[in-house]
């Protein structure tokens, strides 16, 4: 048994998901398919890396992930196939899987040449497709494409640290369905910056003392029912190991979110302060 | 093989419900998972307690029932996992599952107990997981938890009968995508109380003389076509037995639904008055 | 292994679609069940044609297709069972298949009549689940329904021609989930009728001079990025060979869409002047 992921801004009313799935179980009738997510707001790059950065690591090892995202062949990005941390990624090659390019080296790249190898009529995601079933049949990277040394470097939304070393400065990279943010500041380079030292999470108009290990540490007193704590700020650094600003309990249809109370959108600044 | 359902409240833009599905594959790479909902209200457990109950019947015996709305083990809420009516269910003690548990008494109820056997890093999920793909592969309950005897009550949005037995009164506990409201007054009370006795539903603003068997009922002249009928309020016992108001093809974005027509929201009361 | 498709209104927040599932693998156990769309405007017969007519081909012959869209048996409209093109597809006779019959004679219909097989509290789509899995083991549709030489057509929104043969006026009769509009205007019927003159696409305040092959050949110019092309309208065949009216790299909450931006919407007159 294979496991293809998707992880698309398709969205969910149109009949593109369903269709793609017939074409990959057409190709490879024995294939597990599984939906990361297509709901990533449309030509969003950052997003669908923050995604897929995010989920493989729930998969076994072999799993082929597909990225429909800004996958049009274009005279500025080409399709690749790439081998990295023993999975599988097929995307165009626009920055979407520099994210984790930079913190693992690739086993192996390649740029996909089998286009015209396919009839007239075949569209990005049938060449995604036949690629995707290629590998989950166990074949090499190598028939399907050329070898290449790098992929395109996106580097721009990437935490930075201050040079008197007292500042790490991320971005909003993502906001979840329950509106919580979650910046590009990893648990890895807080560790490493932090140094052991105090700090403080600097938002737009307020901060936050203390970074939670999980939501409900936000209830620190057994004298009051958690209910109490409802519409509470909190960080955290979330299962994804990146720090998520979130409103305890929060609703965006009624007690709110960390999006809506603190003002916080995507590419908005939130850092840390060290002491 | 065997079936893993899922109700959540997860949403379905994230990457959790596909990263959920990544683990129990990883797990035990032969079930088959069933997505019920994703859409649950946040936390709202009355939500889910009605999905689940509504649904499960729709399984074959012996399916494993993930329910991951309030999940988080804390100082009010224990991990549970459930053998009631041939189906298994795995959720939260937070009163979700006693909408069951009132209607049949459980074959089997257990505290799970193998958190400290997980990695340090685990989420509440990862041990819901364990414990499904565990039950999935016909492994005992007592494997994974300590026997309890009840679980926690939830009874506040239960219908209740006046003293002079002329009154059901009952709650809206879930408004579904179309907006038509569904109220806990079970067809079984209804009868039980009725006892072939004339009757109304009385809603906030108006009343329904008849309870249908369908909706299209509601099209009771032969001489008019169906096109006609839309629009109209009715109530009728659905699928999962319990009454509901709905507006005859109802569209929230159109026409209009119960729930904006005739003012009827969640918690709101419905009775039926008996003469 | 057989597949079984799903296009319905249901939408995703309720428990209807998990049920249907369990409903299909209660009765057929290693069926692989592909939801095409769920999200078809409630009783949008046109929606549902276009949707399934556009997906079929994406899926092996033999598939099943389930259309769980305006489906109750009434005095108006009996339930059937099309062959079609080496594909069966499961729905009520309520114009929803015209699209395709149309297109190509069916192999075979029938009227289904086994209602009477089931027990007393059977549900339409239950009568749709007990035919999928009788199709999808093989089993022959005289065994599930009585063959019929017609069925229900819906003519009122097919393109046509003028009587000077200069002008194809057709409809609006689908908008994607990027507000994208589809027309009811083939590109087998422009061809037909264009015999290689010049044209242009004519909408509600605008034209269009050329119809593209796809969205990226709007970006012209080798001398600019692609990213200066965003938000101008395009018109293309789709992968479903209708007329679309498009805004390149649209996103309805940020640039617009051509349902936003051009005013377009569902029924709406898209032509093309012929010179």
């Amino acid at each position: 048994m294979s496991i293809i992921t998707l992880t698309t801004d398709y969205g969910l009313k149109d009949h593109f998901v369903g269709a793609l799935k017939g074409k990959l179980l057409t190709e490879q009738s024995d294939c597990t398919i599984i939906d990361i997510s297509h709901d990533i707001d449309p030509f969003n790059t950052v997003e669908a890396s923050y995604i897929i950065g995010a989920a493989y690591a729930s998969f076994p090892k072999g799993t082929v992930h597909i990225i429909g995202v800004d996958l049009e062949l274009n005279k500025e990005n080409q399709h690749i196939a790439m081998q990295w941390n023993d999975h599988y990624f097929i995307a165009a090659d626009n920055g979407i899987l520099s994210m984790l390019s930079q913190k693992i080296v690739p086993q192996k790249i390649v740029a996909i040449n089998i286009h015209d190898r396919l009839p007239n009529n075949a569209t990005d995601m049938d060449v995604f497709v036949k690629v995707a079933c290629h590998i989950a049949r166990g074949g090499s990277l190598s028939v399907v494409g050329k070898e290449i040394a790098t992929i395109k470097e996106v580097t721009d939304l990437q935490a930075t640290v201050s040079v008197d070393n007292n500042t790490l400065k991320g971005h909003v990279i993502y906001i979840d369905h329950l509106g919580n943010v979650v910046t590009n500041i990893s648990k890895k380079q807080f560790i490493e910056v932090a140094k052991g030292r105090p700090y403080e999470v600097v938002l737009r108009t307020k901060n936050i003392k203390t970074i939670l290990a999980r939501y409900s540490d936000i209830a620190i007193s057994e004298k009051y029912p958690i209910k109490n704590y409802e519409g509470q700020k909190l960080a955290l650094f979330n299962e994804a190991g990146f720090l998520e600003i979130a409103i305890f309990r929060s609703n965006p249809s009624s007690v709110g979110s960390a999006k809506s109370l603190l003002g916080l959108n995507y590419r908005d600044v939130v850092s840390i302060q060290f002491k």
